[in-house]
């Protein structure tokens, strides 16, 4: 398998459902519409609905869970959105460009965040051809992890966290929250979608428990070590928000170590899958390497 | 029937419903569910929760519709929360207590905001007893009406419209999609679930669109005429703000002519029903007649 091939299509694929799911309703709201795509189809990893593609196609599955893989890029694009709102992070400049705000001002990006998040929602439930309990369960999955008890807990957790020192367990809660969430519901979905069987979507929850971790670590690592072109964005925006990370608590050197450990964790639960789980495995160690 | 013994029963029942679905989950996220109930849990007309039930009963149907009955007043109350934000209208004051920023602050606000519509989606998904595909059906028009089509659709109007003069059609679209759309997806939820056919689910959507139309008309004229203290928020903001509103376009005579026609159309509609359709004729009158 040629890893960054099959990478590739599948960010193409994402691609090409995300910019059809957008095209029919293109009447004469045209202001938010271009708000909302200005976010979602300018870039971005797409980590997420790979995710939850590739998940899907662990266990046989395909195309059919491309609403549920695009519903979860929405709601992580309108998570940007807000969290770079001047109430938030204040943050101008994301992927290399100005962040929605600065382009669209306040109004609409608010606007443009809760209309992403809804339209998760109504791209999931009109284009789903799957089975209606089937479609149920991924969407009860996808609002838990969108909600209070997940993403949005893990902002809440964030907020109160600033300018004071936190400990581990809260700083893991914080990430298992914020980011975690959403990265464990992608891979549970598409292991849902694909026919997994309960058994196999409580391993696929703890894989992709591992990798959120992983990602999160990473991304702080990237924040002291990265390229600021390569990741679109200044780095050691941690340290000058006083930030607590995986950095600041543990060393660079340690946190490496830890990024290392929960990759391999992360593929030691999907290797008894053989050579099905392949493109995960690269998945998983592109995540480890990859430098934005 | 006892229309107001009626009606507060009603009430009752969508209060009873919504502090069961924000009790289970009152953990360490403490500061966000306070946020969020600030907003859901304290007063309000509940019109739409209300309209949500007794269609649902106008066909045979019960209380399994308050799942998304509740989702419905959610949705709502995240929108006021948004739309008071400074960004936004900056308003200070509503139904007579602080907006939400103000007691919470502003990063607490916008994600109250998002936890609640989030929350929508999840009420209805977890707590539904309906057959998976009722509910999926329910909330494709949810997601539908509270999407940018919708209600976030009619915001943007609005957003455009601030310090113009538009035209009557301008006018309708907005109100239509801003307050419309969810009062007719809660005629139409309600319908559905009740089991009406899609001939009955048609009539109440031109049932709601009429009562949607002299709801706002109504607000318009309230902002005019109506009592502060009742109201919770002071009047004549229209004004101040150069909005257009129906009371600026038609004379206050004009627009309260129009409030009558609109109503009677409302009921005409709902006329066949006979006596069955009782509370939702006395709740059109209500509506006319309401002094906040």
């Amino acid at each position: 398998m040629d890893f960054l091939f099959e990478f590739e299509k599948k960010i193409n694929l994402t691609e090409q459902y995300l910019s059809k799911y957008f095209m029919e309703n293109d009447n004469h709201q045209k202001a938010i519409y271009e708000a909302m795509k200005y976010s979602l189809l300018s870039g971005g990893k797409r980590i997420r609905p790979v995710l939850t593609l590739s998940c899907c196609e662990l266990f046989g599955g395909g195309e059919e869970v491309m609403p549920f893989a695009c519903a979860l890029e929405m709601i992580h694009a309108y998570s940007l959105i807000h969290d770079d709102l001047p109430c938030m992070d204040n943050d101008d400049l994301r992927r290399g460009k100005p962040t929605n705000h600065v382009v669209y001002g306040e109004a609409m990006a608010l606007l443009a965040g809760d209309g992403l998040l809804t339209r998760a929602f109504e791209v999931a439930l009109t284009n789903s051809e799957l089975l209606p309990n089937i479609t149920v369960d991924a969407l009860k999955l996808l609002s838990a992890a969108a909600g209070t008890e997940g993403m949005i807990g893990g902002q809440v957790i964030d907020m109160e966290s600033e300018e004071k020192d936190i400990d581990s367990v809260t700083l893991m809660t914080m990430h298992l929250h914020k980011t975690g969430a959403l990265i464990m519901a992608a891979a549970k979905i598409g292991a849902l979608i694909g026919g997994a069987t309960k058994e196999d979507i409580l391993k696929m929850e703890s894989f992709s428990r591992y990798l959120g971790i992983a990602f999160q670590i990473k991304d702080d690592i990237l924040d002291v070590e990265g390229n600021e072109e390569l990741l679109g964005k200044p780095v050691g925006s941690d340290k000058i928000n006083h930030k607590t990370t995986f950095v600041t608590l543990y060393g660079i050197e340690q946190a490496k170590k830890m990024l290392e450990d929960y990759t391999l964790k992360a593929i030691e639960v999907i290797s008894e899958y053989g050579e099905k789980a392949d493109f995960l495995k690269e998945f998983s160690n592109y995540l480890l390497s990859r430098d934005r």
